[in-house]
């Protein structure tokens, strides 16, 4: 039963939506705040010295307007001194990230990660990466969390990957294994790659304003990140988003998963590579391959990336009468796969799709590209500070 | 951007959170709803003559409890006074109902309808059935709105029927004309039958409490109402759901939706007529007729409801795979479907969810039984009141 709140959470939503606000839109006037929030000059006043304070913003006036008057304060989040750290274990790489509130990239650190490498190595590599750039901040600056984006299921309770089929992990439990190692003071909040992505574009990226949002994210597998009435969906233990294992050939190639014929047989890294002769290959080298020798003309790519491609739409199609999205965002090798095979992908999506569930869907690739999981995993890392800021701040 | 709340913000949401409380679980003492919305004494009793004074609760002395001291007053819906109108358009029958506040069927009406009526018909007809409760009301009372459940998929913004596959209506804007036709002075909802029937099951049903929830209903067509975090999906333009068209079989029979092998084809109530020779029969008494041949030991009855309940079991790992929910529920003829397969659902589900998504989710029929698309329809229409008690009120 939902009750309305009391003074102090008003207080903090207020702070939460002001320190969201420069947060996702960097360096803003307190007269654009007063309009944006709906709140008067004192409260933005009050609010503002309250995070300033903490130091999470700073103030100051702006930079010459050529308009006469007293120009209004502007308020800036404090990206030098406020901070997360941002991960992303992929299948042969990771990458670590320090992020200043704002969304800045402060550091970066990229390293080859051998496919089959298991959680108990894994998670030391990307902890010394992270301890690296730790080594380098200066005293007075402040971490509020550590964000990990990884390809595969992830209990929401508590970070534990229930299965990964991309780096064959069963039941690591990779937030508590990462917390020990890193050995900073500071909360670990693990995610699905494709929900940390779809999370990062609905903030600041190609989805910004969309309520309804499909993230489909391909890597060795393909997993969903959806935004459903400007929520994320993660469904009741944090699974939700697993399209890649819709059914759509009930007798199609065996899935590492155990069932036949899930989707990502026919659309993910695996089937492209079959499809081509390529047998034994692995890895994003390898499938770009087959994307150039379809560029280049060679008959068997391009069939295979045609089947591909339509295979995408039909599953794109079917989400679509599911969900009814203003968007559908291809991320991962899904984009690679989405630009060989846009006629495709868009004629088999036509045949299946609804007219009512096609009149407004968007198609598109990710605004912040690559970096799109390495930047979710910030957001989720701050997420809670944009919560409560004081009592994290 | 999100801020906080304000004063009138904050009692307009206590007293919708006081209603809607009362209107779910009935008379509440003064005590225990202190307790439950977490709110003082003096602001429930202030919350209470508010609504008491609008006449949409009344207060009295409990039934003697046995404990001494003074009884705690008791606080209940005005469910003579404050009522909505229902109605269900179905396939072969037409339901009305007027509903008091609190969920009570204080009059109904149930009307057949030739399959093939359009909705210029249908609306008087309905409408006749509307007025004619209408008429037997006195003077006193308060309806607050009309809500209506249709099979097929609804435009959220104004009720227009895009495509009724049951029915074969198309473009259909029956909101409007239901409004035109009925005469009363109250705001027309339509919704669709799916969603308004998880909307009731979540609100008094098997489904309270549950925060991710699938409700698929079958008529002719089969849809999903769906809630995801606590709240119905819907979608961009309201036509999300539309599980019936996810296609299972890329060469499958032809669906009326111009595509093949869609979901419904195997499990609506064509497919399994079709497979056990019923070539020309339609409705509801010929599909009960197949799973009664079924039970009676009829051979090629039996086979065509496994494979049915096979193909639903199918359709739902995907679905678990794709929302991780706490519950699906069977409602319409998929109850009956499930009820006469439940093994062979059970097994194909077992093969194609993933196990983390298996392993909480719970397969049920619904408690409300045929009555959910009409009590949804009423909650439907109860909705704008429960948000906003005084302006309604």
């Amino acid at each position: 039963m939902r009750v309305g709140p009391s003074q102090d959470e008003i207080r903090r939503q207020n702070l939460g939506a002001l320190l969201r606000h420069v947060h996702v839109h960097g360096a803003t006037t307190r007269a654009e705040l007063t309009t944006t929030l709906g709140l008067n000059r004192s409260t933005i006043g009050a609010l503002t010295a309250d995070l300033a304070g903490a130091g999470l913003v700073s103030e100051g006036t702006p930079k010459e307007t050529g308009r006469a008057g007293r120009p209004s304060l502007v308020v800036r989040p404090e990206s030098a001194r406020v901070y997360a750290y941002a991960s992303s274990i992929e299948v042969d790489r990771l990458r670590a990230a320090r992020v200043g509130l704002g969304g800045e990239v402060l550091d970066r650190r990229d390293l080859d990660r051998p496919r089959g490498m298991d959680a108990a190595e894994t998670a030391p590599l990307l902890a010394g990466a992270l301890k690296e750039m730790h080594d380098r901040v200066t005293a007075d600056t402040l971490c509020v969390g550590a964000g990990v984006a990884v390809c595969g299921m992830v209990r929401r309770a508590d970070g534990l990957v229930r299965l990964g089929p991309t780096t064959g992990w069963a039941d690591e439990p990779l937030g508590a294994t990462l917390a020990d190692t890193l050995g900073i003071d500071v909360p670990v909040t693990v995610g699905n790659v494709a929900d940390v992505a779809v999370f990062a574009e609905h903030a600041r990226g190609v989805a910004a304003g969309c309520d309804n949002v499909i993230y489909l994210y391909g890597d060795v597998g393909v997993g969903a990140g959806i935004i459903a009435g400007g929520r994320r969906l993660t469904g009741h233990g944090g699974y939700g988003g697993e399209v890649g294992h819709m059914v759509v050939a009930r007798d199609g190639a065996r899935c590492e998963c155990g069932s036949r014929g899930c989707w990502e047989t026919e659309i993910g890294e695996h089937g492209l590579l079959r499809a081509t002769g390529r047998i034994e290959a692995r890895g994003r080298e390898s499938l770009l391959a087959v994307f150039e020798a379809a560029d280049r003309g060679d008959a068997r790519a391009q069939t295979a990336v045609r089947q591909a491609g339509d295979w995408l739409g039909f599953g794109v199609g079917n989400l679509v009468n599911i969900f009814n999205p203003e968007m559908v965002i291809f991320g991962g090798t899904m984009r690679d796969l989405y630009l060989a095979a846009a006629a495709q992908v868009r004629s088999r999506l036509n045949h299946v799709g609804l007219p009512a569930c096609l009149e407004h869907v968007r198609l598109r690739t990710p605004k912040l590209g690559d970096d799109a999981p390495l930047v979710g995993a910030a957001e989720l890392a701050f997420e809670r500070l944009l919560a409560d800021p004081l009592d994290v701040g």
